[in-house]
């Protein structure tokens, strides 16, 4: 049993929404990318993630490369290499410049370090932001 | 030996680092937040995280409500409770409406998702993501 | 040197471990699968963890196909590859459906949402609770 | 503003959402548990995990307490104080007694022992697992 | 029903395990730490983690000191405040100066961005380090 | 365009990090492991962890191989593949014998057991950790 399943091999559930997000991007369903390929065989986690992305990346108050780079940064935190490779990709593709690259990586990594920070020294919150 | 050292209790490296990040942001030494106050005491750390936090929230490319994002982001990815509070609060002081806030919280939580699909369903990364 | 020792080339300690593992689950050992051929020239850790597996997985109040949801929910979480791929495989030998995969599916990706929610919002604990 | 918003405070969205949990839990919904008055004020982020929580925790294959088991599998992974809090709280209260407690954690323990044995001495997939 | 249990209302398998630690530390039973007090009424995970614990630091070829700082590092990548508190403090006991500290500190920071740069930027490992 | 630079390709700013460190090592600049040549377009990420490294390991109190397990410690909490594969082969480099990796990996392993077992257990810190 193969890991994927090709667009023309899926079940009407996982169709429907491959047809969804392909249409939305405007490509061809047969060139969606492999999450959904992975997921067509699993139509209720399928479809809750499908719905939950297109509600996070719906047009808003913050711009698209905005949430793309909050995704990655999550991404980046988590270590997941699919997700890093994929939405560096879109990012890119929002108009992430090899600048934008470099600040976004330098903000990620102080992040981190900051967190750790935090936990081995073991800091109190301030009372200024307990309420705020 | 208390955790957290005032401003008046530092030695000389320390008052250096929490003299230059008071007169960026235009406030007292004194209400230095709690995570200068925790590393005090711990010079060579001090300073290459305060240098670090400098550079990366440098004018850039990037707005700086967007950096705040993504250091956000991160930090809720690690669950760090003192940078979820402390950059929480700066976030709204640079402009995160509470609209934006449930749209940043709604591609974290996306992310957060697809990063754990992607490890769960064990998806390989697309060709086209490789190449890029 | 090679990463995994293969059966007939491991030393008397590791023999015994992994004999002891083939019998239980009624194989070859030189069918052992690569976790225990990684851990051949390690022989306290592989010790060690060969009985703390057999101990979790002894009988007891729990079925087997409870401990082992238990054991891939906390692999998801983690995030480690061979992990998911062979307690899942272990899972489906034990009876897991595709209905209750998509079910625990559902649960790890709920659980980690509201993981990420009650550090965002920090959410302190209900009295009740800390009261149980 | 306080963190966290009584019943009684709530915007209609958000009575809503704690209205249909009480009912279901068969509780006033002034007692409802503190994740969702904190959720109170972030109604978008709030129907969407109540959604979530609702469709896992539906009646389906896997029985409801090892529902819970998987749910505070992942939590005591991401060591999430308040999920542990919680969901062990409920665990006890859908039938988890001592014994399953301790088998229960025997087993997360043993996972996580396994998960960061496959990463520290880097286990390739058995090619067996790859075709499951 | 308290969630620490003192050495006198232990019951005598918990006893035991106090006795253990407590005579090879040289200190009053009832003087035992809090993690000890927690597990008083898990008999089988407190023995094992007992177990394990004086196996971790019997003396063998890595110094004591060297041990916690392993032990330490885990910790902090973990976020675990209850560790780093406790092990921050054996870690003082067993020699650990300011000095060391800092470096220590410096060590783990390198390591947490390290991590995170290899994740980000996708990086192959070496065919020289595959061969090792 | 490739994810990895060759030394001979990299930009001035890569050739002055790789050639530093290829110096300090005693190899040739073309021989640099493989996160150098996936960080020689990032040149402000490049230097900053070049420099940061630097420090980390320059001679102090501690020795060179403690940090190189302090280092492996952290990466193996983070599952870090490529960081496992390339400091491990250092830390053998730096005199880790078998002996010693079986005693690091119990002291590893205890401590990834402790950590859960804090958070799992709720085990609120002894006031004797707080004072110190």
């Amino acid at each position: 049993m193969p890991r994927l399943t090709e667009y023309k091999d899926m079940n009407p559930r996982a169709k429907t929404v491959v047809g969804g997000i392909a249409a939305a991007r405007g490509i061809d369903p047969a060139d969606i990318n492999n999450v959904w390929k992975a997921l067509a065989r699993h139509p209720a986690v399928m479809e809750q993630f499908a719905g939950e992305m297109r509600e996070a990346f719906a047009p808003g108050e913050l711009d698209p490369l905005t949430k793309e780079l909050v995704y990655l940064a999550v991404s980046i935190a988590n270590q997941c290499d699919y997700c890093i490779a994929s939405h560096g990709t879109m990012a890119r593709k929002k108009g992430m410049t090899d600048e934008m690259h470099e600040e976004f990586m330098r903000v990620v990594l102080a992040a981190m370090k900051g967190n750790k920070i935090a936990s081995a020294y073991r800091v109190p919150v301030d009372q200024a932001f307990e309420e705020a």
